[in-house]
């Protein structure tokens, strides 16, 4: 096989993608001893460019090391190649002597993969290894960094409740999710009790109505003394509109550059702000993003999923060994199992929350909380609080 | 000595108060077979309204299981009891019995143990525990609650640190501390090379100016290529009126029930990022604030921190038994060591970070440095990106 390998690195970094880096890596050097492996830096962009590290060359404790680091070691990227773009980056595959290149990332990073594949007409292998903390592709189920970002978020979720319990009032935590609700619905995966928060989940797979919201956190607090609410970046309302639309003027608005909403900020947050302050008048609440810390928390990395996207790496060069694919992550008879299906499957596509995962009303229902507490078991031993 | 002994837990909870409130427990339980140990709900609230738990009742299992959980186990309050609630608080205490009443909390609650002092003429012995993530409480040097939550900002500024390696631009999180700047100086301890973030740090014993601030952000950029910045929530303007309040307008505005400010809401985040986007416009800018976490995230607690706070209820006990005062966590010869001080020496202070502590510019001193990595040295081993 190949003399000649790329690795690069795509979208937002995970608390696992450099995992996957060194599985491919170390995977390549044992079968193929004498192959270069270059990481190309940013993305396709350092493809493009030519900028490159050459991983055959360093010590394995080195890249043991980083593989055990958050983030993105070869840097990354938010390019997504046209047509003439990734003519550029088969340019620089080629002009780097590449056999194969592995791109690791999201749905984007799979659909760049497609465009390569047809643009190269068989001349190279073309592997996608899966890494998402959004959960979101097609043909897995669970993607590499999901677990880690999912813990630090059933942790922040338990932790604001142990605080809302000693000082009564409404929570609400801004999550990521701009199509898939999963990492939001990670809040209940350690719940501790029947009392325990969070009591309101909005995900983006159902419609989301500001009345709606105040009359459930109205009935939270009868009940509970107190509200603990997680929600999606990318809620929506019942058109469509994502909700900041619907309440941030216009001119505010900010689009990255593929065109997508910026969600994340404080806009959002302070829209919470005011209609709980409209809605709820006098009700002690307060309203965070928990922003980028899911994304590599470094207190707050999962062990499997270390080892799985390790794995996914080494299976990346097993698909480069059969001509291309996408690495995929299925679960079979209690096991993760990794597949190879093609980049077609997955490109360009959103996997979304089941609907039989959540229930009638803003929570998830049993099947969607086995499937939570299996791929996220609590990880610390927690004392009922005596309030 | 005593046969009924109060505790309450004062103020925001933390990773570690609970661990006090079991040190004080279990240690009564042992010098004082038979002793009835009370806690009381929602600090001097409970005590007021007669509402306890009989802790002397609990399997030591219990007790320990609550320890090691974040948050105020007890439930806390904020009331900043005046002379007339404290009569009502004294006739409490005196209606169970107390003998002596325990409270665990920081500045405002050992003023709360002063006032109650005075009123009851010698009758009972009235102890203050410390407990602050602020850090911030005169006589100590550092106080339970501040290592974890310390532990916390900085494995948060290091992950966003690797995460803005990887996809370059300005980070800026909002960190709780209202006078002190202990905690936002936390999150320099975890930097793992000279081009390591946090690149800018702002404390409220420096006052702040949004023109010097763009101007430092951009020499950074420069310089580091991102830049990553942590803002304590209290930073000031030259004229002492702070930050939130030259930006937001005043109807706006929000006071707690003391007349403090609302500090950690939205309204700070976006006035940063306007600051941002006028100053650096075009420049990819987030900013977040912290919130709650620091206050107690079940993945960053420190267990010198536990033993220490457990330590602190223990010498309350003993605190107890000599009539009264202040448990202070002093720093002698390498090692902590707890001492019994006066009330008055701590209640109502605030201790500042010293000047030494600081640099010229928004940063630490080496002084400043080292004290943080003594508190909190690095917990993870981390690899150097390629980037």
């Amino acid at each position: 096989m190949a003399g000649t390998f790329v690795i690069a690195q795509g979208g937002g970094p995970t608390a696992v993608i450099n995992q996957t880096m060194a599985g491919a890596t170390l995977e390549i050097r044992r079968r193929h001893p004498g192959a270069r492996v270059l990481g190309a830096r940013h993305g396709v962009r350092g493809v493009r460019d030519g900028d490159f590290v050459v991983l055959s060359d360093l010590p394995e404790e080195q890249i043991r090391l980083v593989a055990g680091t958050p983030g993105a070691a070869l840097g990354s990227t938010r390019d997504k190649p046209d047509a003439a773009y990734c003519e550029k980056v088969l340019a620089g595959l080629r002009k780097a002597g590449a056999d194969a290149f592995i791109y690791i990332g999201g749905n984007d990073t799979s659909g760049t993969q497609q465009i390569l594949t047809e643009a190269a007409g068989g001349t190279m292998a073309f592997v996608h290894a899966p890494k998402t903390i959004d959960n979101d592709l097609m043909e897995n189920d669970h993607t590499p960094g999901f677990m880690s970002a999912a813990e630090f978020v059933a942790g922040a979720f338990l932790t604001v409740d142990l605080d809302f319990r000693a000082l009564p009032g409404v929570y609400v935590a801004i999550v990521m999710g701009r199509h898939a609700g999963f990492l939001t619905a990670a809040s209940a995966a350690w719940r501790i009790d029947e009392d325990s928060g969070p009591h309101l989940i909005y995900v983006p797979e159902r419609a989301f109505s500001v009345p709606r919201f105040i009359d459930d956190v109205r009935r939270t607090v009868d009940r509970h003394k107190r509200c603990i609410v997680a929600v999606s970046e990318g809620v929506s309302a019942e058109d469509g509109r994502s909700l900041v639309e619907t309440i941030v003027p216009p001119e505010r608005l900010e689009r990255d550059a593929h065109g997508n909403l910026k969600l994340s900020g404080g806009d959002l947050g302070l829209a919470f702000e005011h209609a709980l302050r409209e809605g709820l008048p006098g009700t002690r609440a307060r309203v965070d993003a928990l922003g980028y810390m899911p994304r590599g928390y470094v207190g707050a990395i999962s062990r499997v999923d270390q080892q799985e996207a390790f794995e996914a790496g080494i299976h990346a060069v097993e698909a480069a060994g059969r001509g291309g694919g996408s690495v995929a992550m299925q679960h079979d008879d209690g096991r993760t199992v990794l597949k190879i299906v093609p980049l077609s499957a997955v490109a360009a596509k959103t996997r979304h929350m089941p609907d039989s995962f959540l229930s009638e009303g803003p929570g998830l229902s049993p099947e969607g909380m086995a499937y939570l507490q299996r791929l996220v078991p609590r990880k610390y031993e927690i004392g009922v609080p005596f309030v």
